[in-house]
């Protein structure tokens, strides 16, 4: 399939504080972007695409100055694709917090000019929705065609239908959920103490000390990588396939599926930051948009007025299907137009980042009856 | 329910070398062990119990010095209990490699009289089988009623059935794989890997350096911990509860489910062997008694001749009711005499380990057949 191709990476820089749910104000930020297509005259053509707890702004495409730094959903937005870049201008930013351009906590604190690292506040989804909303009026769009986005993104997009009614004409909520389960709360406690128990991470100011909890941060990812694939996944790829044939009698790597996690493990704390990882899975905790109001979704969704497509995978088993029913539910007890369904697929949560010709159909057709 | 009471540590010792699955003899080596009941003349009325990753010999009623310390699987073992006292012999080891008596990482190298560490070599479930049989001769029994046990003990009682058909009755074999799927020994080397990345784990040899992994430790029982429990009993128990009512907006327990697993991980590795850990696991990893038959379980079931019971619980994900349905259908097609139950219960794996009363009633019913 064709690429929307070489593209380049953008910053937008704001003068104007935000305040975050947490009461503290960023009194500077910039929030790192790209685009793809083309907008029209009225900017009525512009889709906003959200991230998950690892992406970036990069969504799409390829840099000139590394050609193998293929955009994270390169399968989806371009031309002919579900975003379809031939009708669509795509919008995709680095969130707030994260370690691709945005403000971050390799961002430099305006105190000393020194990197926030643990003194970066916490963020929430809401915090993402707003700052995106910043974005979009210094872009000059008063309503996006779609706001998409898949696990912790689809959380966004979710936010986004219900406190910018006007801003959006259609919500695309992939495999997400209102709200974590106790289980996927523990994952992710799990994953932040392995980071911070690690004696590099320096209480999150690691970068001082020239320092990085990478053997922490390896971890929590393994972890994070197990529980995006299904068992009958990892059965079909992996197995109980060894390495060598004699059995080692020791705990190096033995299974395929050992050097598979390690080698991801490995390959994720090269390039990701440990207080972003933080910062982005308390994010997924704290996401309950129902709690203001007294636990009632139905209640919690009625400013809703965007036209909504939710999808599953029958696999995912940490943003289960039931989680996408539980929203789909609420949302025809208040009345919306809501369209739900649930993809029949072997990989997991991860399913909502591959090709899978049902799924791609489905958005494609739901892109299309937008004006 | 009645306990068995104050009961005593027993130990034996062995002088006549085991030759383990990897080739390594150890020269002498002891076994720590607990009997409750009285045994018949003829031994005949002998149970034994096999633990799980976790456990140790003391499975039931407590000692004189610490009547607080009761026994894992006190109310599954006693007068009128599935494992009734009254009529049963039961005698439940440490596992060669544990760190409750048994010789294993913590006892001394005979080279030198230092700890083993992270010299002890890596064991199987057949070596432990093998050292069991071993300290059955020596307690002067020739068959056992039953051998039982659930999760890596249910494996032990299988392999009992398989290696030594002549001296066993009955199996029991509860929430039991007939080998690990590869997402649960990815599990486990994420846990073996926050053990070993731990740098007080001195390439196992901590005991020197008056050091201990803890903290890996830690890790890798938070995260079991939260597999051996189901989505639904999660949720039910702690749900999203808050410990404090407003949101901290930072990293420390914000979620009962947060200190719930942070308490469970801590205690466990305050009183548990980091090597151990790693050897238990690994054991878990290798079991696979078809592997050496062309991976045709059932011709490798062909020896069994005792009458098996298998359960498993409807909750449990990591030794699902499909893996004890794999080793009942082998069982069947090589014509064994087999039961299988499958359990209703909310508790995932842990299940096995509490009071069910269908489970305990099954288990019941299966004893009372034994002569």
């Amino acid at each position: 399939m064709v690429s929307v191709g070489a593209i380049e990476r953008q910053t937008m820089v704001f003068d104007e504080p935000l305040e975050l749910s947490s009461g503290i104000k960023l009194p500077h930020w910039q929030l790192s972007y790209e685009t793809y297509g083309v907008a029209n005259s009225q900017m009525s053509n512009a889709v906003l695409v959200c991230h998950a707890l690892s992406g970036s702004q990069h969504a799409a495409g390829w840099y000139v100055d590394n050609p193998k730094d293929v955009g994270w959903w390169d399968n989806f937005i371009g031309p002919g694709k579900p975003l379809d870049t031939d009708r669509f201008f795509v919008i995709s930013s680095n969130n707030l917090g994260g370690c691709h351009g945005s403000t971050g906590p390799l961002s430099p604190h305006p105190d000393d000019g020194e990197p926030y690292g643990g003194r970066f506040p916490v963020v929430t989804v809401e915090d993402w929705v707003h700052s995106q909303k910043r974005l979009a009026e210094r872009l000059g769009i008063n309503r996006f065609a779609a706001v998409v986005g898949g696990s912790l993104g689809g959380m966004q997009a979710l936010r986004w239908a219900m406190d910018y009614p006007d801003c959006l004409q259609a919500a695309v909520i992939i495999a997400a959920a209102a709200k974590l389960t106790a289980l996927n709360i523990g994952f992710n406690d799990v994953a932040r103490q392995a980071i911070m128990s690690d004696p590099d991470f320096c209480e999150g100011n690691y970068y001082a000390c020239e320092k990085q909890p990478q053997g922490g941060l390896r971890l929590a990812r393994m972890l994070a990588h197990l529980t995006y694939l299904s068992d009958a996944h990892m059965a079909a790829r992996f197995g109980r396939e060894r390495r060598e044939a004699e059995t080692a009698y020791n705990y190096d790597i033995e299974f395929q599926v050992e050097s598979y996690l390690r080698y991801q493990g490995s390959k994720f704390s090269d390039c990701f930051d440990a207080n972003t990882y933080l910062l982005m899975t308390r994010a997924l905790d704290y996401f309950d948009p129902a709690a203001s109001r007294d636990n009632n979704l139905t209640h919690a969704l009625a400013p809703i007025t965007a036209k909504l497509l939710l999808l599953s995978f029958s696999s995912d088993w940490r943003f289960s299907p039931k989680c996408s029913e539980e929203i789909t539910q609420a949302l025809l007890q208040a009345k919306k137009r809501v369209s739900y369904i649930e993809i029949e697929s072997q990989e997991g949560h991860d399913s909502f980042l591959l090709e899978n010709s049902d799924y791609h159909r489905a958005v494609s057709a739901f892109m299309t009856t937008l004006a």
